[in-house]
């Protein structure tokens, strides 16, 4: 009898991936994935049948990765957590009777935050600036409530050809609400080869180095820099 | 010259670690970390010395493993990411010119997650009920800008002695916002001995079980549950 793991890989860097999913890879007699995913981990997968796809073709990796687990030790792969706008929903909304097992990995607001400080120490959120399945309106209503609630946030997919003023405009919805000198940082391919970051406040931030392979992070009302790195601090009842 | 690991551990079983956080572990001369957690990790550090401490401590350890830290390799441990409620914002308030970096982990929510299905799959939140650093009229209005904005959210600290009544009254205030058959998940000790899960919505759910080493998962307005998975689909322009 077979077996479908669904492993999120983590940010990319092969020491940042889970022990456990690391096994699961190594168990397995099948590897399916997005191509540039499975460019992260090429190493460990020589000896593998890999089934790779391009953008968009999600579903179809799916019901392949299903159907191959029949009888075989399967792991379908995405980066960050495969249960966090990964692969996760869509392979459990298909799944019929096949033995499925999902392993957690390091998210990109994880990964991201690690790399510039602690902005994630308090209450967060991850909000995905993706129009593809979500309408526009409803992405600009999160931002809204969140900077109403205070909440750092961690933007995915911020900024992609087709929609390359969402991000601005975003931005001003929290500018309504949060100081101009309020921590912001864009982090690139973190954790994996080409990383890079950049930090601005609300007040000086650019988007010209943002893609789709970015997490943009928000501070809240008490974030701050100190020594180039951005911290949240624990609480709203001590003093800085 | 020294160096501090701000190591995030994951969830507890030793699998659910990165690799990276392992060789930290590995590489250290010093473990310093809260007595309960330092348990998780007992078996890999038994060569080592270790600096335990109990709750409410976390200054004076924090101090400590900086100090130690000018001459020695010191790895100090936060259970889940110790950039989320962990210890890296302590670290990097308290750091004048030591050598630190931070290892990201898989947070309480991610694990917590992948072990009742996909409920993170869309934007998501985290919120803390502990109201030792947080007021807690700024705790429940995060809980209604969260629900307006129609975010899944994890509640971590959901329960404790001093506060017990928290989490119901939180509940009351998203049953305002979302349906009765909202599934909600109470995952305890996700990923380590003694994990426990239970399935409710949000009318039928019971808080009995619920403890500090509980999350709880609020879905969604499109989460359902298929056959005891709980999942929330990608998107809200497909049909289920």
């Amino acid at each position: 009898m077979g077996k479908l793991y669904v492993v999120g890989i983590g940010p990319g860097g092969l020491d940042y991936m889970t022990i456990k999913a690391k096994k699961a890879i190594e168990e397995s007699d099948i590897i399916v994935g997005y191509k540039t995913y499975i460019k992260f981990i090429e190493s460990i997968i020589q000896d593998k049948e890999v089934i790779s796809t391009g953008m968009g073709k999600e579903k179809e990796r799916c019901v392949k990765a299903l159907e191959l687990s029949k009888d075989k030790i399967v792991s379908i792969i995405s980066s960050g957590d495969a249960g966090v706008y990964g692969m996760a929903g869509l392979i459990l909304e298909l799944r019929k009777d096949e033995n499925v097992e999902i392993i957690p990995g390091v998210t990109a607001s994880l990964a991201s935050a690690s790399v510039v400080g602690a902005p994630l120490m308090h209450d967060n959120c991850n909000i995905s600036l993706s129009d593809l399945m979500t309408p526009y309106n409803l992405i600009k209503d999160r931002v809204e409530y969140a900077s109403k609630g205070d909440f750092i946030i961690s933007l995915y997919n911020p900024k992609s050809k087709g929609r390359p003023h969402y991000l601005k405009e975003c931005m001003d919805i929290i500018k309504k609400y949060r100081k101009g000198n309020t921590p912001v940082a864009v982090v690139k391919n973190a954790l994996r080869d080409g990383e890079s970051t950049e930090i601005f406040t609300l007040e000086t931030f650019k988007d010209d180095n943002v893609d789709m392979f970015s997490t943009v992070i928000i501070g809240n009302s008490e974030s701050y820099i100190k020594d180039g790195f951005f911290i949240t601090p624990r609480g709203y009842l001590i003093n800085k």
